[in-house]
């Protein structure tokens, strides 16, 4: 079943608010989502700035301990244009280097369907010939944590959360462990383009037509956030600093392996050590993403009841 | 001009060792580079293990604060056979987190040139249809470093050493800088295959005929490994943690662009922000490597005497 | 004005919750509080494990913008025993360390009141005349975060929360911002004693009686917590890694001598860089603590309205 | 014996340079040091700057796998001045966090021998009442390293080096590993005073008085420099991100613990998660320096042959 869901209502944090939309599992929504500053399609300002979020949707009979398989259809731009911050974040040069721009105004980004390219507005020399392709993605996402807790969309964790990876875009399967009934499942926050590491603290931030099929797959335990896209099975561990993000993607993976694909573990290491790929998500959120992708070429076949021996 | 240099002594660090050939800026040397186990194309152990350097090259000419630019004509193995650990790093995975493998001895992997691919030897069953593309790759060579430092090949830093990135393959040019009279040029650590993050401590290790061309550009301060492939320029921070990895390579970019490119900083801001990929270097040698990455399509027309303004 | 507080409810979270108390600025709250474990000063459990908090209280005319005082006039045991994970955790350890201690039980410390010491349960023979005084310390305490979240009493940050720094002991005055009305104060998790870091997870669990004076600071921007005790100010940091607990800690000092003690920079440089001290609060939770210190002999007067200038 | 040896030739680095005095374990050495910028007693330079290092010394009879024992005997300054930095390092400061101070001028302090006091010489007004105790301190000292490495007095390792620790001073017993014949000990980099993290990247940087006894220890392993002053048993981990160097000092004292006083694991573990106390030594230098610290009032009695068996 499609769900048409037009929202009215936004949140700054991930959590166990009341739902907008309740759902069955296998149903699809189609919504929409306001820009990283809240301003909607016809670029009015509808929510507080921060990745106000929509939802959340309840999938009924999603339940701790159950997956939530996130099947990302459509994410595209519906408007024309989109905003991007113009400084370096300096959490990623040296200490002490001047990245040497004062805290300027946003810029825009203006969008050529046609063409499917983006363009700097008002350029200075230098940038007047550069364009980016349209390529859409989702920065934050994610379920209601544990606990209890109400965690802002600035950062991320095993819930998802503002993870700002730019493969989270149409045709990918994100999997994401379910904390309370009905799982709870929050989209905002989109880009037109982004590149490595968000490290300008933005991508195009732009509003989005999206639509999603939520899925619930029984009795599977996750630690953080899987996806997978064509190509590639992958894992995201989101913590600062970098390297215990990479650690709990690479353990989230070797766990994957080894009881998804019932691979014994020398056999797992040998297999990761030799094939893993990684993509930096973002540097620039309080929780860094790393992710941790192997090729589904060189993948056994998933056992039954798997993520993947699901027809998603 | 060529000159054909058949090694006969190894070095395990790098620092200013006697030279052991001597040329002029602009020639090309045709040599090879032992395992890092010490074990040549016959499969004789010629030196003790860890990462044994062929050289040092004593470059005429150049002098502290010129830069090195080393151009990789050749990175091939010269026989049919490399090894492997079998063991994920502990220092990636999550504390605590038991890989499951006990120190195994390392396992082969043989090469077929015919069809460019590599097998494991006695695989499990698990394992027994991979294969990996032949992708020759180098995995350690530098300059001698500052202060009169003599490093371990375990290791890197602003000299280049132990960066085990799959990147420093044919056709690829480096740029390193120079500390002392001569550059004192170190090769050795070829790698069959290697994927990101160098996880199991090693790629396939194998023995290489090597041929690369040592030119010194006069004058042009950098501060950390930088290079060019034939689609992008990028630069090497190798540091613990990764995150200040992270922060070299970017800062070293930041400073290619406003130099070399004569970028105003706030272009250069939108310009790495928007394009910028990275690559994982190594995450498993005592400095990690973090490579940071632009296209050459959306570059400005290098400055005369800068690193790209050179016919490599 | 004094409350005597029976708590009959726990909070496995610090945000919005409904207040339990409304009090006015200055008033005394005595009350008592659970073990970490959620056991109260008869062994008796009255909540679920993880920190319950007892709270959260409302406190009169506190705004987001303020700051709250929190002076702890007792903080105090209120039974004889309490208990202690027996493993180092893995995460302060080298990558596969193995600690060589599986998953055992807790054990218990019997507090002795007259010598004011506690002694390990059972020791081993190599255990046996050990002993530890009785340095009660509460490990978690804080108010309601910023942006309606609610976050674990796991962990921490600029609101507060779980830093396990043996510093938050009687006779202290901890300074929080305020960012909602009416602050909404929470505290739990107290320890007989515990040792810098928190390695083994936990410091001696027990429950407590406790009294604190709340007083709001009208208008004084703080962005973590403050303290000060007889001989030293101090401020936390709390994040992962450690490096970043510092620089937060670091520059919040920069910024109270700078602000509350009018100090041109160059001089709050060379004070801070001659006196400061450190502590390491807790190295084990999901964020890590740091603690800067500087004595207050020599310190310049402090400014009206500043911290400092209150009488508490 | 007691040599009373005039250095005229200073190092920048620490590693296998000739020797400049050969000794018997056991023997004394009486000495001087130059400040950090190569000045001596009497402010003449005879070095050039970067904590030269007086040395280095060859003790007789020691060979690789054991351990050299070094009795500070006396580290008392040679002059009554002494220059610091005066701006907090950029990396121990958020990101982005002007410090405010441009790169002015070192700064002296004037020591008062009568008093024990350092004061600053030309003191703004706010800085006029300021003094410190005279506290002297090692900066950097220690053993060529492994591997025929020479690494610049900048930084440290598991040989010792620029640790900045302000626990190295007189009375300490400093235990390192020996990595060449003859130990090679090197010793330079005094501080008239110095606050936890050297976060100025100095101390009190002056010339001193030394008087040291280097004593071979045979066949103890250890990976990590070790200490013991009157109170404490304590470990060295240098290394960055703080958290690493955290973990090797941890390490380094559970094996003590288990191995020089026989602990069972589980007893180890109790005990230092009961009585651990850290101290930052410096967080400016490439390596950052952890201390952990176990009382020697709690310790069992110590193995014979084991490090504090011997009667230093």
């Amino acid at each position: 079943m499609i769900h048409v869901f037009q929202p009215d209502k936004y949140y700054l944090s991930i959590g166990s608010h009341s739902p907008a939309l309740e759902i069955n599992s296998g149903d699809t929504v189609t919504t929409t989502t306001v820009d990283a500053g809240g301003f909607d399609k016809n670029g009015v300002s509808v929510s507080e700035r921060g990745n106000p979020q929509t939802g959340p949707i309840y999938v009924k009979g999603a339940s701790p301990g159950d997956v939530l398989a996130v099947r990302f259809n459509k994410i595209w731009p519906n408007r024309d244009h989109g905003f991007c911050r113009p400084k370096i974040a300096a959490n990623v040069l040296e200490p002490g280097h001047e990245a040497g721009v004062d805290d300027l105004d946003t810029f825009n980004f203006i969008l050529d369907f046609e063409s499917a390219t983006a363009k700097i507005e008002n350029p200075s020399n230098a940038l007047k010939n550069l364009s980016v392709p349209i390529r859409p993605m989702i920065g934050c996402f994610g379920v209601a944590p544990d606990r209890g807790q109400t965690i802002s969309t600035a950062t991320s964790g095993p819930y998802g959360g503002n993870m700002d990876y730019r493969g989270f875009k149409t045709g990918v399967t994100a999997y994401l462990p379910v904390f309370v009934e009905g799982a709870l499942f929050h989209i905002g926050d989109g880009h037109a383009w982004q590149s490595d590491g968000e490290i300008l603290g933005t991508g195009i931030e732009i509003s989005m037509d999206v639509s999603f099929t939520l899925t619930v797959i029984p009795k599977v335990e996750i630690l953080w956030p899987r996806g997978q896209d064509q190509n590639f099975i992958f894992t995201a561990g989101n913590m600062r600093p970098l390297d215990q993000a990479l650690q709990h993607c690479n353990s989230e993976m070797l766990r994957w392996l080894t009881e998804d694909y019932e691979m014994l573990l020398p056999d797992a290491n040998i297999l990761m050590g030799t094939y893993v790929e990684y993509d930096v998500g973002n540097v620039f959120d309080p929780a860094y993403t790393m992710i941790c992708k192997i090729p589904k070429s060189v993948l056994p076949v998933a056992k039954q009841g798997s993520l993947l021996s699901q027809s998603l």
